[in-house]
Formats: C-alpha cells, structure tokens, sequence
C-alpha cells in the first residue's frame, strides 16, 4: 500500500492511502472512525489496524481524487528523524573534492546523526533557503519508516522492524554545514532547517519485485530543472537497512515513527558533482528525485 | 514553581509542583481535570494554565508527600534535545587532553548537535553502560526547556521563550564516541543511550535572585561516589541561552518542549579531568549533579 497524508479542500487534514494511482482513501472516514485520523497512530498501531483493513468492508466510495487533494508530507510529525552515511561513493567523493582521504572508521561501523525531526516537508512545499546561505544542496535518500518498538536488534531481523519506505531530500546549506563541522559536532545548522519526504510511504510488500540479496535493486535519480544530475541505485548501500537499525537500536529503544536515512547515494549532491557540472540552487529552481516504485518528490526553492 | 512529573503509589504517573518541599501537587487531580496530566501538555499551552493556577482555588489538600511518590525525569516526553558546547573551558582542556589546539570557529557561532530526545531518564534512575563501551562518562551541564513557538528570535527577547530550567547530565560512551567522530558527522552512539534531567524544572521566575548581566550566579558541582569532581559556574557560559536560541531558531521554528542543553561545564567530566583523578565510571557508581535552585540529580550506573 502507498500510505499518504493529504489535506482535503475543506482544509482537513487526513491520513489514508492511494487507490488506482487516481484516487485517495480518507482512511478515518472510510472505516466509521475505526481508522485514526493521522499516520503516525496508524503507525504505532498498525498490525491491528492492517487486520482491521483486511477483515473489513470499507466504505471505499468515498474516495477523493489525488487532482483535488494536496499531498503532505506523508508523516509529517516522525518520533525522529537519524540520517546515516551508508553510500561509500558519496563519502569518498565527497571527501575527495575536499582534498581529504577517505576514513578507515568508515568500512568499520555504520554512522549517523541525528537531524531535526521537526522540520518535515512534504511534496510540492517550498523550500525556504537559510538567510545566511549562498550553498543549497540538495541530497537524494531513501528512507525507512519505523513500524514496531525494539532494542537491540540484529540485521538479520530487522526487516520485521520496518513499516516502509519512501523518498528522503535531505536539503543542505553546505557553508553554514562546511564551518560548524569544524568544531566537530556534526551537521546541524546546515541541515536543520528542512528534510522533505514523500510523495508516499510505501509498504515493504510492494517491493518484492525488485528485492535482492542485502536491498532492493531500485534506480534512483534526481533532476534541476529538468536537468539529469543524479543517478544512483539503492543496491549500492555499503551498509543495509538492518545494518543500520542494528546500529541505532544498539543500547537504544527504537520506536514506531522513526525516521532512518541512508545517506546521500553516489553522485545524488551538487557537492558531489561539482559547481562546475552544476551551481548551488538558486530561489525558483525546481528539484525533483525518483525512485522505482517510491514516486517523484518534487521541491522547489522558494522564491520570496 | 518547581515542575515536577512523579508517579503515585497507584503507578499512575502525572505532572505537578512541589510545594514546601516536602509535598507535590497533581495538578490534574488538584484542578478538578482542568490542568493537564503530562508535563508537556502543560509547558505546551502554560501562559493559560498559568493564570488558571494564580485565579484559581485549588484543592491543595490533595498533595502527596515527596517520599510516597517517585519522581521521574519532569518533562519525559521533551519535543527533541539539543546539546550546545557552549563553555569554553571545557572545549579548551578537552581538546587539550587530545593534543588538539582550540578551534577558531568556536568562538565565531555557537554550535550544537542533536541527540536522542525518546532516551531521557529520571532522577535515580539507573543508566545502563552501553555493553561495547569500557569509557563511561557523565556530563554536568544546565538546560533550559522552550515554552514558546517561534522562528528567528533574537537573543535580547529569547527570555520569553524560557520556560524554566533544569540539571542535565549527558552520559557519555567515549570510546564509541571517539570512533565514530572520526567520521565527521559528530557524536550519536557515544551519547544516545541516555540522558538524565531532574529533579525538577524551575520556572525562570525563581532565579531572580541569582541574576547577573548575560545569565544567572549558579554554582554547578558533580561528585562521585561522594568525591568532589567537578566545579563550575553557570555564569562561565561564552554563549547565553538568548544566543543558543537565536542560533537554534535561525530559519528554524522552535517548539514549547523542546529542551536546549549548555554542554558541560568547565571541568564537568572525566574526559576533561583525566582518568589519573578518577577511572570511567562502573557499574554501582553512583554521580550526584547539584546546581545552586535547581537541586541535586543522582543516578547510579546499572550493575545488572
């Protein structure tokens, strides 16, 4: 299922899924209420609820079609949001544009951070660029979305921990990100000013099509403009999914409604490619990222 | 007033205020409902309850003896936490301790990290040492927790976005800390694990006393099993809390219940001190943080 959070013309604001890639299901009407009314419940509850969906009649005639809703960001209020580093092509780059060897920490553990969790945006939202940055990036991720409680758990049982997946922009204002990490903090003002995500969550069962061995096989890419600048592979991640919850759930309770990035995939930055295949983004520039069977996820910078 | 979250022999938990500072009230219970349950719910809407609670009648006769309840870390849900570096002294010996010279641009932005706000623990609450960690640490710091929503604030009217302040200790795995930061995305798994808050939030309004140009006179100790460790002063602070907001809500909108921690005080842990004037803690060690108005936080390390 491809589970979304829209807002209705009335001005409501409601979770439910696509139906026919035309239509959305307002999932609190459509079962009398039985349904909550916010994804983030649905979430936390969601082996019961996902029971309830299957054993029930709902009322599926009321649907509204995808044209006269507007799309939000498909859980707008995560529990948090960890953003890991996991594509060896995008820290070597990286590093490598900057002078600096790649770190032998790097192939020994997984690493993240922890971003602001409460600066979510969703399809189509503007996004504002810092006052103080003349650096806009953008970053192509693939997420996973949280399902059930758990601690300590290993790779291999991971798969059970997730809800599913979507596509993840992780917005980056590189001077601000490029001073502060001189202190040794990490990113954080560089980064937490805005995280998009969207257009849906899609559920792990609807990947089965493209799984391999450790992932998925699922092309991803990112456009400015129209313009091919990105092009990556899910399949590339140095470290999977369950390596990364196995990480973050060390010594720690995960919850349902976390957020886990996997970091930028190779060549998904403009600090990657370079300024001279591509300037940092300017007011009015239009980003749009893809991944097979996730949707496009398109942002474009505000122009005020 | 002196914000407590504290559950009843009963094993329900809920939000109030200590009074003489033998009892606590259930400001729930002692408001006829009026007054939320949680902590949070209050600091989320308190302008209003605030003046519910100074026109009301309250029945103050429902009130529970300090020694019949437990009280657990005041604001158990925050919004998130950010960690500040905001001493100096301790980013100098720090650093020092390392081999490392200061680094200019901290002395050109405040910076912080986020850590993991679904980790917060309570007074006398027993933290458990990461199973992969040998350095364990704490780290004596004040917070203050947000009582307002707002974006872009200045630091000359961050005042009216304080809510009140408390202890913080930020535990801290240093080995695992180390590692990781190699990789340059900050501290996660060295600080993730816990963070202990208590024993009370105080409303700003009870610091008058202690105030002094850019912040308050509060001296902030830490002891070992007993031993005096660590001392320091919270007005050594190189950046106030107003500039710690103004930072933090640059291009960002700050939330009521999101907490903001100093970082550690001048002297305020092992890794500064050295391990020849005390070893990383074991289990049954027990650390006591006191700050002058803001009480003692006590917690033992888990010798499960």
């Amino acid at each position: 299922m491809k589970f979304v959070t829209f807002q209705k013309k009335d001005g409501s604001i409601r979770a439910g899924w696509i139906v026919n890639e035309q239509y959305v299901i307002d999932m609190h009407e459509a079962s009398n209420g039985v349904l909550p009314k916010d994804l983030l419940s649905f979430i936390e509850n969601h082996s019961f609820f996902m029971n309830f969906i299957s054993s029930s009649q709902l009322n599926e005639k009321k649907v509204y079609p995808l044209k006269d809703v507007l799309l939000k960001a498909p859980l707008p209020n995560p529990k948090s949001f960890r953003d890991f580093y996991a594509f060896e092509e995008h820290v070597k780059t990286a590093r490598e544009n900057r002078g600096l060897e790649m770190i032998p920490e790097w192939y020994e553990i997984p690493v993240f951070y922890f971003s602001n969790h409460l600066a979510i945006k969703g399809p189509n939202e503007k996004i504002d660029r810092p006052e103080n940055c003349q650096w806009l990036d953008y970053e192509l991720e693939i997420a996973c979305i949280l399902g059930k409680e758990g601690k300590n758990i290993k790779a291999e049982n991971a798969e059970d921990y997730i809800f599913g997946y979507c596509i993840l922009n992780d917005w980056s204002a590189r001077d601000l990100q490029r001073k502060e990490m001189k202190v040794g903090l990490g990113p954080a003002k560089g980064k937490d000013f805005s995280t998009s995500i969207g257009p849906y969550i899609i559920t792990k069962d609807e990947l089965e099509d493209y799984r391999i061995e450790n992932g998925y096989d699922l092309t991803m890419t990112a456009k400015v403009n129209g313009v091919l600048l990105s092009e990556g592979n899910m399949k590339d991640l140095y470290y999977s999914f369950g390596e990364m919850i196995e990480c973050a759930s060390d010594g720690v309770t995960l919850y349902p409604g976390e957020i886990i990035g996997s970091g930028t995939v190779g060549s998904g930055c403009i600090l990657e490619l370079g300024t001279d295949v591509h300037p940092w983004l300017e007011p009015s520039d239009e980003i749009e990222l893809e991944i097979t069977a996730l949707g496009k996820l398109v942002n474009m910078i505000n122009s005020k």
